[in-house]
């Protein structure tokens, strides 16, 4: 279990890399603006997590593994470049795998250094959708997550699952049962066009 | 006066809460996006400043009533999304007292854990300015407090006033005097148009 | 070689004061915000650097000299906004040699904390280049290090440069070479129009 939950905050770390990185190639920035948008993107979320809880240094300071997958995610988008347009949905997919695990992961990781399930819940959601709101504000353009469709709201969904299922069966079906409902609610809403605006 | 501190502190956050939803609704942002941007508006100084000054976990992860005070002030800007235009007056009347309160408060914590003088008066100053500054960073405008406008330079005042008053007085007395000067500065700046443009 | 590190460091502080300072004259932001800009830009770097590796409080709220330097910088500012336009080369000269210091110095602060040397390299640049960052977002447009012209390249040319020399020579001409190094990448990057782009 721990090491499928390293693999996929691995592969998480390497898709949210070239997510950042596909918005730097578009807005034609060099080499080492690509970079360090597909870094703020991919480590955006845990590092405002780890400040916040007092958890320093950040964890991507003693673990180089985080900085060789975003090298490894730019790589791969200047590679792809052209190909871009069918990596679109493949890439939707690999995020939302990303901000589910994201989710669970800093709720744990929060719930590790003593704090509350309600602060677990929150800095969640932030390990989640962070990077890419820095992504969004460091490109100078309004953040996705303040869009009409429903991004952030999955991860709470989920987070709230992950801690109700916590407490009655065993903490890797919760884990993966959260991380699920966190990709069917993002997906679902996306193809109907869910909204959670109120306006009529 | 403790509890008058703690009262007016979350009277506080629930005014920044309804300043950044109401930010939101205008821009026509999801639920979740009103909810984040009344959370940063109302969080954010207070959370740079305890970052600055190394004391974390940062204060609404350990005391859950901050959250709450932000689910009820986006609560109440859907309520009352259509007297916005009579609220503006009201909200600027709190924002105001907001501000006085978040100055003091945040030179005090940061005097407590015994930083000097120097760095309280600009901790007050953070304290009561970036979570603003966040709103419109997030919402992809020229933050507020970069316009003519005196916003900042009032609560730097009342700062000032603190340090100077707590040397001669008792600490309540010069506490609300400081406060009352940042308000009147703020009220009289807006009414009278005043500005710190050196342009002529 | 310490008091020559300090001297360059105060200096750097002045000058990126100074950077600061003028874009938000050119933006008629009032005098708190040339003032929050000049601070951002000239502390924000050592700031996000100080955060991420954990050694908090910042150290500009623990040595007054640098609030007391952004405040000159804001001051001659104001003084010599006429003359803005013979002053853009010094500037330019003036901000290269402290991102060249900013570099290095950390580096060296990451370092000391314990933390490796693929850590203190990309400390060593963000130090350099996050206050131009947070100027430009504040100011609302996108970062100049996004644009095509090479800048934190400069830097990391430089930090690389450093680690490999401080395993052969002595510390103080190592650290001298590294940042004539990036004065001197960053000057003819600018001279002959070099761009990481890899667009044809």
């Amino acid at each position: 279990m721990e090491t499928l939950i390293f693999g996929i905050d691995y592969l998480g770390t390497l898709v949210f890399a070239i997510s950042g990185a596909v918005v730097g190639l578009e807005r034609r920035f060099d080499v080492f603006g690509v970079l360090i948008l597909a870094l703020a993107t991919a480590i955006g979320g845990g590092t405002l997590r780890d400040v916040l809880i007092g958890s320093t240094p950040v964890g991507w300071l003693t673990n180089p593994h985080y900085l060789y997958l975003v090298l490894a995610g730019v790589l791969i988008s200047y590679l792809l470049k052209d190909v871009a347009v069918r990596w679109k949905r493949g890439m939707f997919l690999f995020d939302t795998i990303g901000i589910a695990l994201y989710t669970i992961l800093g709720l744990q990781k929060t719930l590790d250094v003593g704090l509350s399930p309600t602060a677990a819940v929150l800095m969640g959601v932030v390990s989640a959708v962070f990077g890419g709101v820095t992504r969004d504000v460091m490109a100078n353009r309004v953040p996705l997550i303040f869009r009409k469709e429903i991004y952030a709201s999955a991860c709470l969904a989920g987070a709230l699952c992950f801690l109700a299922l916590d407490a009655l069966i065993n903490e890797s079906i919760a884990m993966l049962i959260s991380i699920a409902l966190v990709f069917v609610i993002r997906v679902l809403a996306v193809k109907r066009r869910w909204s959670l605006s109120l306006e009529t």
